[in-house]
């Protein structure tokens, strides 16, 4: 066989470990957590559906690769939850290791081509990144807030942690961030989120 | 809230159910059985992945669009097996009635657009739709050899159903279906697909 397609094929088999990690979100139904490959799935139909609403004009291709591999560095990294502020230390180091290693199993271009991706949505420097950074952040805020905002409540997490943590999505996509805004300050009258 | 956001939304959610759709796969691991939407994506990466191997040049975008909701209609009507006689007779009428429903979700230009990425899908008639089937068929076939052909032995599966169902892949791509070839033999040679 070719070498280029064996490394390909090689990268395609290790990233099915990215099905066993679990997030801190549950699905609607409430029955299980989400892991990363749903999460990423979930978001890429988003980034399609959603694209007239991104601030700028955006290569919605280019998005959605990004969606699909973001996540991939925590088959070594593991998921850290949004609001673990030790986790958090060492996150990007932990990362940068996982990325080397994950990307590097593909041929050099292509290892260029995702790490370059990766690093694009990691720095939010782009109107891609924007746009995909923000359906990161507001797709677990749906979730949490349909299935009865248990994540949050787990953790005993406040309303200005949440804003803290996500209103930069509004740099993303104004139109998405003020129907999540809604869910949040919905969320606080509900309970699931702590007021203040 | 505009209307349109409200539908697009309401499809959003709708297609979280798409997590709860388990098929007859597993992952590698073994550990347990592949859902829709973890198939979805991983057939996806696979798209932007081997997209210099599709026989005919393509769409990427296209490609990885139809491969995100080719499953959706599954929320309805249910996975059905590859090698189930009974199940295929009405399959294709269960989709349909699925498709109507849950891309009636969407706003009428999207409702149009997604329901005409599943029906190129389904009648496998442009190059896109040709590579995305390919990926399809191959992506189970790589999960079954590397989790020990589980699934085949189950269904006491013979190599010429094998064939039958997953030869047209080829139309698709020459090199990813030469690739998958080796494999199924080899899975003859293990004992996980019968002979003959």
């Amino acid at each position: 066989m070719n070498e280029r397609l064996k490394q390909q094929m090689n990268f395609l088999i290790e990233i099915d470990k990215l099905k066993s990690i679990f997030r801190q979100s549950h699905l609607i139904d409430g029955t299980r957590n989400e892991n990363d490959t749903e999460h990423s799935w979930h978001i890429a139909v988003m980034a399609m559906i959603l694209a007239e609403y991104s601030n700028e004009p955006i290569d919605v291709l280019r998005v959605i690769k990004m969606l699909l591999i973001h996540d991939v560095v925590e088959i070594d990294a593991g998921d850290t939850y949004a609001y673990d502020v030790k986790g958090y230390e060492d996150k990007y180091e932990r990362e940068i290791k996982a990325a080397d290693r994950l990307f590097g199993l593909l041929p050099e271009d292509m290892h260029l081509e995702m790490r370059g991706l990766w690093d694009e949505f990691e720095t939010c420097e782009s109107a891609e990144a924007r746009y995909a950074n923000a359906l990161d952040r507001v797709q677990p805020i749906l979730l949490n807030y349909l299935s009865g905002g248990k994540a949050w409540m787990a953790h005993g997490i406040r309303r200005s942690q949440v804003m803290a943590r996500n209103e930069f999505s509004k740099d993303g996509s104004e139109v998405i961030w003020a129907y999540i805004l809604e869910i949040i300050n919905d969320a606080v009258d509900k309970g699931y989120i702590v007021k203040g």
